[in-house]
Protein backbone atom coordinates (compact mmCIF):
# COMPACT_ATOMS: atom_id res chain seq x y z
CA UNK A 1 0.00 0.00 0.00
CA UNK A 2 2.77 2.65 0.75
CA UNK A 3 5.31 1.36 -1.48
CA UNK A 4 2.62 1.52 -4.24
CA UNK A 5 1.68 5.08 -3.17
CA UNK A 6 5.41 6.10 -2.69
CA UNK A 7 5.58 5.15 -6.85
CA UNK A 8 2.25 7.13 -7.34
CA UNK A 9 3.84 10.44 -5.60
CA UNK A 10 6.99 9.27 -7.88
CA UNK A 11 5.16 9.82 -10.60
CA UNK A 12 3.53 12.77 -10.12
CA UNK A 13 7.25 14.33 -9.03
CA UNK A 14 8.53 13.35 -12.43
CA UNK A 15 5.22 14.78 -14.27
CA UNK A 16 6.25 18.18 -12.42
CA UNK A 17 9.68 18.27 -13.78
CA UNK A 18 8.81 18.18 -17.41
CA UNK A 19 7.82 21.58 -16.63
CA UNK A 20 11.73 22.48 -15.88
CA UNK A 21 13.59 23.65 -18.34
CA UNK A 22 17.60 24.08 -19.28
CA UNK A 23 18.51 27.43 -17.46
CA UNK A 24 15.70 27.37 -14.81
CA UNK A 25 16.11 28.55 -11.15
CA UNK A 26 13.57 26.42 -8.87
CA UNK A 27 12.31 27.05 -5.44
CA UNK A 28 12.66 23.40 -3.85
CA UNK A 29 9.92 22.56 -1.72
CA UNK A 30 10.21 20.66 1.57
CA UNK A 31 8.62 17.70 2.62
CA UNK A 32 8.28 13.85 1.66
CA UNK A 33 6.49 14.95 -1.88
CA UNK A 34 9.22 18.00 -2.25
CA UNK A 35 11.96 14.77 -1.58
CA UNK A 36 10.64 12.83 -4.54
CA UNK A 37 10.89 15.92 -6.68
CA UNK A 38 14.80 17.02 -5.76
CA UNK A 39 15.71 12.83 -6.41
CA UNK A 40 13.86 13.43 -9.74
CA UNK A 41 15.51 16.68 -10.87
CA UNK A 42 18.90 15.20 -9.54
CA UNK A 43 18.60 12.40 -12.21
CA UNK A 44 17.57 14.70 -15.19
CA UNK A 45 20.86 16.76 -13.47
CA UNK A 46 23.00 14.23 -14.05
CA UNK A 47 21.81 14.17 -17.30
CA UNK A 48 23.49 16.95 -18.42
CA UNK A 49 20.11 19.62 -17.45
CA UNK A 50 21.47 23.01 -16.06
CA UNK A 51 19.35 24.52 -13.27
CA UNK A 52 19.91 26.06 -9.91
CA UNK A 53 17.88 25.25 -6.95
CA UNK A 54 16.52 27.61 -4.16
CA UNK A 55 15.52 25.31 -1.71
CA UNK A 56 13.22 25.73 1.22
CA UNK A 57 14.84 24.06 3.94
CA UNK A 58 17.78 22.74 5.64
CA UNK A 59 16.54 19.41 5.21
CA UNK A 60 15.85 20.73 1.22
CA UNK A 61 19.52 22.28 0.88
CA UNK A 62 21.50 18.82 2.06
CA UNK A 63 19.46 16.46 -0.02
CA UNK A 64 20.36 18.71 -3.03
CA UNK A 65 23.71 18.98 -2.36
CA UNK A 66 24.14 15.19 -1.59
CA UNK A 67 22.50 14.66 -4.69
CA UNK A 68 24.41 17.11 -6.68
CA UNK A 69 22.32 19.79 -7.71
CA UNK A 70 23.51 23.38 -7.41
CA UNK A 71 22.14 25.15 -5.18
CA UNK A 72 22.11 29.35 -4.49
CA UNK A 73 20.48 31.83 -2.18
CA UNK A 74 18.47 34.90 -2.73
CA UNK A 75 21.80 36.63 -2.41
CA UNK A 76 21.90 35.84 -6.21
CA UNK A 77 18.17 35.24 -7.80
CA UNK A 78 15.58 37.43 -6.65
CA UNK A 79 12.96 35.98 -8.93
CA UNK A 80 12.73 31.97 -9.83
CA UNK A 81 11.37 30.62 -12.77
CA UNK A 82 9.24 27.62 -11.37
CA UNK A 83 8.67 26.04 -7.57
CA UNK A 84 7.72 22.90 -7.15
CA UNK A 85 6.43 21.82 -3.66
CA UNK A 86 3.88 19.41 -2.19
CA UNK A 87 0.27 21.00 0.23
CA UNK A 88 -1.30 19.83 3.28
CA UNK A 89 -4.93 20.77 1.23
CA UNK A 90 -5.77 21.67 -2.26
CA UNK A 91 -9.16 23.18 -3.18
CA UNK A 92 -10.51 21.44 -6.27
CA UNK A 93 -10.99 24.73 -9.15
CA UNK A 94 -9.30 27.68 -7.86
CA UNK A 95 -6.39 25.91 -6.50
CA UNK A 96 -5.56 27.18 -3.31
CA UNK A 97 -3.61 25.77 -1.04
CA UNK A 98 -2.97 25.28 2.97
CA UNK A 99 0.72 24.54 3.56
CA UNK A 100 2.91 24.63 6.57
CA UNK A 101 1.83 21.63 8.78
CA UNK A 102 5.83 20.54 8.08
CA UNK A 103 6.33 23.89 9.61
CA UNK A 104 8.30 25.49 6.92
CA UNK A 105 5.51 27.28 5.41
CA UNK A 106 6.95 31.00 5.77
CA UNK A 107 9.92 29.75 3.68
CA UNK A 108 8.17 28.36 1.33
CA UNK A 109 5.48 30.88 0.88
CA UNK A 110 8.76 33.56 0.46
CA UNK A 111 10.00 30.86 -2.38
CA UNK A 112 6.62 30.72 -3.78
CA UNK A 113 6.06 34.40 -3.90
CA UNK A 114 8.95 35.17 -5.56
CA UNK A 115 8.38 32.25 -8.33
CA UNK A 116 6.90 32.82 -11.89
CA UNK A 117 4.92 29.82 -11.21
CA UNK A 118 4.38 27.10 -8.58
CA UNK A 119 3.18 23.30 -9.50
CA UNK A 120 2.39 21.60 -6.37
CA UNK A 121 2.52 17.74 -6.20
CA UNK A 122 -0.07 15.99 -4.20
CA UNK A 123 -1.82 12.52 -3.82
CA UNK A 124 -5.54 12.47 -4.45
CA UNK A 125 -6.45 12.82 -0.93
CA UNK A 126 -5.47 16.48 -0.28
CA UNK A 127 -8.02 17.40 -2.62
CA UNK A 128 -11.22 19.03 -0.89
CA UNK A 129 -14.18 21.11 -1.99
CA UNK A 130 -13.59 23.60 0.52
CA UNK A 131 -10.05 24.91 1.90
CA UNK A 132 -10.02 23.58 5.74
CA UNK A 133 -12.48 20.57 5.53
CA UNK A 134 -9.57 19.16 7.10
CA UNK A 135 -6.81 20.43 8.41
CA UNK A 136 -6.22 23.92 10.41
CA UNK A 137 -4.76 26.87 8.77
CA UNK A 138 -0.99 27.02 10.83
CA UNK A 139 -0.27 31.03 11.17
CA UNK A 140 3.56 31.27 12.05
CA UNK A 141 3.65 34.16 14.72
CA UNK A 142 6.03 36.39 17.19
CA UNK A 143 7.04 34.45 20.18
CA UNK A 144 6.20 37.76 22.03
CA UNK A 145 2.61 38.24 22.54
CA UNK A 146 1.58 34.95 20.78
CA UNK A 147 -1.12 35.13 23.69
CA UNK A 148 -2.96 38.29 22.37
CA UNK A 149 -2.18 37.35 18.68
CA UNK A 150 -3.97 33.89 19.39
CA UNK A 151 -6.95 36.54 20.64
CA UNK A 152 -6.45 38.05 17.81
CA UNK A 153 -7.10 34.82 15.56
CA UNK A 154 -10.00 33.78 17.85
CA UNK A 155 -12.02 36.33 16.57
CA UNK A 156 -12.20 35.66 12.89
CA UNK A 157 -13.36 32.68 13.49
CA UNK A 158 -11.32 30.04 14.69
CA UNK A 159 -9.75 28.02 17.30
CA UNK A 160 -5.83 28.96 17.40
CA UNK A 161 -4.00 26.36 19.37
CA UNK A 162 -0.10 26.61 19.71
CA UNK A 163 1.83 23.30 17.79
CA UNK A 164 4.05 21.13 20.11
CA UNK A 165 6.45 18.81 19.21
CA UNK A 166 6.36 15.24 20.90
CA UNK A 167 8.51 15.95 24.10
CA UNK A 168 6.17 18.67 24.86
CA UNK A 169 8.20 21.66 24.22
CA UNK A 170 6.55 24.30 21.68
CA UNK A 171 7.38 23.80 18.10
CA UNK A 172 10.04 26.73 17.23
CA UNK A 173 10.31 27.55 13.19
CA UNK A 174 13.58 28.03 11.43
CA UNK A 175 12.67 31.97 11.67
CA UNK A 176 12.21 31.48 15.38
CA UNK A 177 8.70 31.79 15.60
CA UNK A 178 5.88 29.79 17.01
CA UNK A 179 3.22 28.16 14.92
CA UNK A 180 -0.90 28.55 15.53
CA UNK A 181 -3.25 25.87 13.90
CA UNK A 182 -5.94 26.93 13.52
CA UNK A 183 -8.96 25.52 12.64
CA UNK A 184 -11.40 27.33 11.05
CA UNK A 185 -13.67 24.86 9.41
CA UNK A 186 -14.52 24.80 5.96
CA UNK A 187 -13.63 28.78 4.71
CA UNK A 188 -16.11 30.62 2.81
CA UNK A 189 -13.35 32.93 1.41
CA UNK A 190 -10.08 31.68 1.70
CA UNK A 191 -8.99 34.81 -0.03
CA UNK A 192 -10.41 37.13 2.82
CA UNK A 193 -9.27 34.79 5.84
CA UNK A 194 -5.58 35.19 4.39
CA UNK A 195 -6.37 39.12 3.98
CA UNK A 196 -7.84 38.91 7.88
CA UNK A 197 -4.95 36.95 8.92
CA UNK A 198 -2.53 38.96 7.41
CA UNK A 199 -3.48 42.22 8.80
CA UNK A 200 -3.28 40.18 12.31
CA UNK A 201 -0.87 42.03 14.28
CA UNK A 202 2.24 39.47 15.33
CA UNK A 203 1.27 37.24 13.00
CA UNK A 204 4.51 36.57 10.61
CA UNK A 205 2.33 34.70 7.62
CA UNK A 206 -0.21 32.19 7.31
CA UNK A 207 -0.21 28.71 5.29
CA UNK A 208 -3.32 29.71 2.90
CA UNK A 209 -1.05 30.48 -0.40
CA UNK A 210 -4.50 31.96 -2.57
CA UNK A 211 -3.51 32.87 -6.39
CA UNK A 212 -0.19 31.68 -6.45
CA UNK A 213 -0.78 28.02 -8.25
CA UNK A 214 -0.10 27.54 -11.65
CA UNK A 215 -0.29 23.91 -11.98
CA UNK A 216 -1.63 20.88 -9.77
CA UNK A 217 -0.43 17.07 -10.36
CA UNK A 218 -2.04 14.83 -8.89
CA UNK A 219 -1.61 11.03 -7.45
CA UNK A 220 -4.15 8.37 -7.60
CA UNK A 221 -4.68 5.13 -8.04
CA UNK A 222 -5.70 5.77 -11.29
CA UNK A 223 -2.73 7.63 -12.65
CA UNK A 224 -1.18 10.99 -12.71
CA UNK A 225 -3.64 14.14 -13.62
CA UNK A 226 -2.61 17.51 -14.26
CA UNK A 227 -5.25 20.60 -12.78
CA UNK A 228 -4.48 24.35 -13.88
CA UNK A 229 -6.44 27.28 -12.50
CA UNK A 230 -9.54 28.48 -14.24
CA UNK A 231 -8.12 32.24 -14.32
CA UNK A 232 -4.45 31.52 -14.71
CA UNK A 233 -2.96 34.74 -13.00
CA UNK A 234 -6.20 36.29 -11.26
CA UNK A 235 -5.35 38.33 -7.95
CA UNK B 1 17.44 74.38 24.24
CA UNK B 2 17.84 70.48 24.64
CA UNK B 3 17.15 71.15 28.36
CA UNK B 4 13.79 72.80 27.84
CA UNK B 5 13.06 70.78 25.31
CA UNK B 6 13.12 67.65 27.75
CA UNK B 7 11.24 69.73 30.35
CA UNK B 8 8.41 70.02 27.38
CA UNK B 9 8.18 66.40 27.02
CA UNK B 10 8.53 65.49 30.59
CA UNK B 11 5.15 68.08 31.27
CA UNK B 12 3.28 66.36 27.77
CA UNK B 13 4.33 63.24 29.34
CA UNK B 14 2.95 64.09 32.45
CA UNK B 15 -0.48 65.08 31.09
CA UNK B 16 -0.91 61.25 28.88
CA UNK B 17 -0.42 59.80 32.55
CA UNK B 18 -3.52 62.02 33.35
CA UNK B 19 -5.02 59.16 31.74
CA UNK B 20 -3.85 56.50 33.65
CA UNK B 21 -6.30 54.89 36.49
CA UNK B 22 -5.62 52.90 39.54
CA UNK B 23 -6.00 49.21 38.38
CA UNK B 24 -4.96 49.91 34.60
CA UNK B 25 -2.93 47.51 33.10
CA UNK B 26 -0.56 49.65 30.73
CA UNK B 27 1.63 48.96 27.39
CA UNK B 28 5.24 51.21 28.25
CA UNK B 29 6.28 52.31 24.77
CA UNK B 30 10.21 52.43 23.65
CA UNK B 31 12.03 55.47 23.54
CA UNK B 32 13.27 59.11 24.78
CA UNK B 33 9.64 60.05 24.99
CA UNK B 34 8.29 56.63 26.45
CA UNK B 35 11.38 57.04 29.22
CA UNK B 36 10.01 60.12 30.76
CA UNK B 37 6.74 58.53 30.78
CA UNK B 38 8.05 55.50 32.60
CA UNK B 39 9.60 58.31 35.14
CA UNK B 40 6.25 59.67 35.41
CA UNK B 41 4.49 56.87 35.93
CA UNK B 42 6.94 55.78 38.89
CA UNK B 43 6.41 58.54 40.54
CA UNK B 44 2.17 57.91 40.79
CA UNK B 45 3.27 54.44 41.72
CA UNK B 46 5.08 55.73 44.70
CA UNK B 47 2.08 58.06 45.49
CA UNK B 48 -0.05 54.78 45.90
CA UNK B 49 -1.35 54.18 42.61
CA UNK B 50 -1.57 50.46 41.25
CA UNK B 51 -0.72 49.51 37.60
CA UNK B 52 0.60 46.96 35.91
CA UNK B 53 3.21 47.16 32.88
CA UNK B 54 3.58 45.28 29.55
CA UNK B 55 7.29 46.66 28.42
CA UNK B 56 7.72 46.75 24.74
CA UNK B 57 11.64 46.26 25.25
CA UNK B 58 14.24 45.20 27.37
CA UNK B 59 15.21 48.55 28.14
CA UNK B 60 12.33 49.66 29.04
CA UNK B 61 11.44 46.54 31.04
CA UNK B 62 14.23 47.25 32.73
CA UNK B 63 13.56 50.96 33.03
CA UNK B 64 10.28 50.04 34.85
CA UNK B 65 12.00 47.57 37.35
CA UNK B 66 14.60 49.98 38.47
CA UNK B 67 11.96 52.20 39.24
CA UNK B 68 9.57 49.90 41.09
CA UNK B 69 6.61 49.43 38.31
CA UNK B 70 5.18 46.26 38.66
CA UNK B 71 5.68 44.69 35.14
CA UNK B 72 3.81 42.01 33.51
CA UNK B 73 3.69 39.68 29.96
CA UNK B 74 1.12 38.61 28.18
CA UNK B 75 1.29 35.16 29.66
CA UNK B 76 -1.16 37.22 32.24
CA UNK B 77 -2.46 39.74 30.05
CA UNK B 78 -4.21 39.74 26.36
CA UNK B 79 -5.84 42.81 26.41
CA UNK B 80 -4.13 45.95 27.96
CA UNK B 81 -6.13 49.15 29.49
CA UNK B 82 -3.68 51.78 27.95
CA UNK B 83 -0.65 52.03 25.99
CA UNK B 84 1.69 55.28 26.47
CA UNK B 85 4.17 55.66 23.11
CA UNK B 86 6.24 57.86 21.10
CA UNK B 87 6.42 58.17 17.29
CA UNK B 88 8.13 59.07 14.62
CA UNK B 89 5.82 61.16 12.78
CA UNK B 90 2.13 61.91 13.52
CA UNK B 91 -0.83 63.00 10.80
CA UNK B 92 -2.57 65.97 11.53
CA UNK B 93 -6.42 64.93 11.81
CA UNK B 94 -6.01 61.22 11.30
CA UNK B 95 -3.33 60.90 13.83
CA UNK B 96 -2.07 58.09 12.05
CA UNK B 97 1.24 57.43 12.95
CA UNK B 98 4.86 56.18 11.78
CA UNK B 99 7.12 54.08 13.88
CA UNK B 100 9.90 51.80 14.83
CA UNK B 101 12.92 54.45 13.60
CA UNK B 102 14.05 52.99 17.02
CA UNK B 103 13.67 49.80 16.15
CA UNK B 104 11.34 47.96 18.21
CA UNK B 105 8.13 48.46 15.67
CA UNK B 106 7.34 45.09 16.24
CA UNK B 107 6.34 44.49 19.70
CA UNK B 108 4.99 48.59 19.73
CA UNK B 109 2.41 47.21 17.85
CA UNK B 110 1.49 44.43 19.06
CA UNK B 111 1.57 45.45 22.30
CA UNK B 112 -0.80 48.71 20.77
CA UNK B 113 -2.86 45.84 18.91
CA UNK B 114 -4.32 44.54 22.24
CA UNK B 115 -4.55 48.08 23.89
CA UNK B 116 -8.05 49.35 24.21
CA UNK B 117 -6.59 52.89 23.94
CA UNK B 118 -3.15 54.13 22.79
CA UNK B 119 -1.95 57.81 23.52
CA UNK B 120 1.27 59.30 21.76
CA UNK B 121 3.58 61.56 23.43
CA UNK B 122 5.50 63.94 20.39
CA UNK B 123 6.98 66.81 20.45
CA UNK B 124 5.46 69.60 17.84
CA UNK B 125 8.10 68.70 14.92
CA UNK B 126 7.01 65.12 14.80
CA UNK B 127 3.55 66.57 12.82
CA UNK B 128 2.74 66.68 9.35
CA UNK B 129 0.47 66.95 6.79
CA UNK B 130 1.10 63.90 5.61
CA UNK B 131 3.11 61.21 6.82
CA UNK B 132 5.87 59.69 5.02
CA UNK B 133 7.13 63.50 4.65
CA UNK B 134 10.06 63.52 6.48
CA UNK B 135 10.98 59.29 7.66
CA UNK B 136 10.72 56.18 5.52
CA UNK B 137 8.06 53.53 6.84
CA UNK B 138 10.53 50.67 8.68
CA UNK B 139 9.61 47.27 7.90
CA UNK B 140 10.13 44.36 9.71
CA UNK B 141 11.22 41.25 7.65
CA UNK B 142 12.17 37.69 7.87
CA UNK B 143 16.13 37.54 7.25
CA UNK B 144 15.25 34.66 4.60
CA UNK B 145 14.55 36.20 1.26
CA UNK B 146 15.02 39.42 2.49
CA UNK B 147 16.00 40.41 -1.07
CA UNK B 148 13.25 39.22 -3.11
CA UNK B 149 11.32 40.88 0.37
CA UNK B 150 12.77 44.55 -0.58
CA UNK B 151 12.22 43.81 -4.48
CA UNK B 152 8.32 43.00 -3.53
CA UNK B 153 8.07 46.03 -1.35
CA UNK B 154 9.50 48.42 -3.94
CA UNK B 155 6.74 47.33 -6.47
CA UNK B 156 4.49 49.37 -3.84
CA UNK B 157 6.11 52.17 -4.88
CA UNK B 158 9.26 53.12 -2.49
CA UNK B 159 12.96 53.02 -2.23
CA UNK B 160 13.58 49.98 0.32
CA UNK B 161 17.16 49.94 2.54
CA UNK B 162 18.19 47.91 4.66
CA UNK B 163 19.29 49.13 7.88
CA UNK B 164 22.80 48.94 9.37
CA UNK B 165 23.74 50.00 12.81
CA UNK B 166 27.26 51.92 12.83
CA UNK B 167 29.85 49.11 12.73
CA UNK B 168 28.64 48.38 9.29
CA UNK B 169 26.25 44.96 10.09
CA UNK B 170 23.27 44.81 9.46
CA UNK B 171 20.42 46.02 12.38
CA UNK B 172 18.98 42.88 13.71
CA UNK B 173 15.52 43.10 15.85
CA UNK B 174 14.62 41.33 18.96
CA UNK B 175 12.51 38.95 17.22
CA UNK B 176 15.75 38.49 14.38
CA UNK B 177 14.69 39.62 11.76
CA UNK B 178 15.80 42.29 9.49
CA UNK B 179 14.80 46.61 8.55
CA UNK B 180 13.56 47.62 5.75
CA UNK B 181 13.76 51.82 5.99
CA UNK B 182 11.06 52.19 2.88
CA UNK B 183 11.15 55.97 1.89
CA UNK B 184 7.84 56.60 -0.12
CA UNK B 185 7.50 59.94 0.41
CA UNK B 186 4.30 61.49 1.48
CA UNK B 187 1.33 58.41 1.39
CA UNK B 188 -2.11 59.22 -0.44
CA UNK B 189 -3.42 56.81 1.60
CA UNK B 190 -2.01 55.37 4.83
CA UNK B 191 -4.32 52.36 5.54
CA UNK B 192 -3.89 51.00 1.70
CA UNK B 193 0.26 50.82 2.14
CA UNK B 194 -0.19 49.23 5.47
CA UNK B 195 -2.56 46.78 4.33
CA UNK B 196 -0.11 45.98 1.22
CA UNK B 197 2.68 45.85 3.37
CA UNK B 198 0.68 43.45 5.64
CA UNK B 199 -0.07 41.36 2.25
CA UNK B 200 4.10 41.29 1.19
CA UNK B 201 5.32 37.61 1.72
CA UNK B 202 8.57 38.14 3.98
CA UNK B 203 6.97 41.44 5.78
CA UNK B 204 6.52 40.62 9.27
CA UNK B 205 5.17 43.97 10.14
CA UNK B 206 5.49 47.78 8.97
CA UNK B 207 5.79 51.00 11.22
CA UNK B 208 2.51 51.86 10.16
CA UNK B 209 -0.31 52.55 12.78
CA UNK B 210 -3.54 53.51 11.02
CA UNK B 211 -6.65 54.01 13.21
CA UNK B 212 -4.73 53.14 16.50
CA UNK B 213 -4.49 56.43 18.07
CA UNK B 214 -6.75 57.30 20.46
CA UNK B 215 -5.19 60.68 21.97
CA UNK B 216 -1.49 62.97 20.94
CA UNK B 217 0.08 65.05 23.56
CA UNK B 218 2.11 67.35 21.70
CA UNK B 219 4.50 69.15 23.55
CA UNK B 220 5.78 72.98 22.36
CA UNK B 221 7.03 76.06 23.18
CA UNK B 222 3.28 76.79 23.44
CA UNK B 223 3.10 74.37 25.91
CA UNK B 224 1.34 71.10 25.90
CA UNK B 225 -1.68 69.94 23.57
CA UNK B 226 -4.09 67.51 23.53
CA UNK B 227 -5.31 66.08 20.07
CA UNK B 228 -8.04 63.49 19.52
CA UNK B 229 -9.04 62.01 16.24
CA UNK B 230 -11.93 62.91 14.76
CA UNK B 231 -13.83 59.93 14.04
CA UNK B 232 -12.54 57.81 17.11
CA UNK B 233 -12.43 53.90 16.77
CA UNK B 234 -13.11 54.15 12.80
CA UNK B 235 -11.27 51.07 11.32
Amino acid sequence: MNASRDELKRAAAMRAIEEVEDGMVLGLGTGSTAAFVVEGLARRVAGGLRVVGVPTSERTAAQARQLGIPIATFAEYQTLDLTIDGADEVQLGSLDLIKGLGGALLREKIVAAASRRLAIVVDQEKLVERLGEHTPVPVEVTQFGWQATSAALAKLGCLPERRYVPGEQPYVTDGGNYILDCRFGPLANSRETERSIAMTVGAVESGLFVGRTTMVVVASAAGVEVLTPPALGKQ
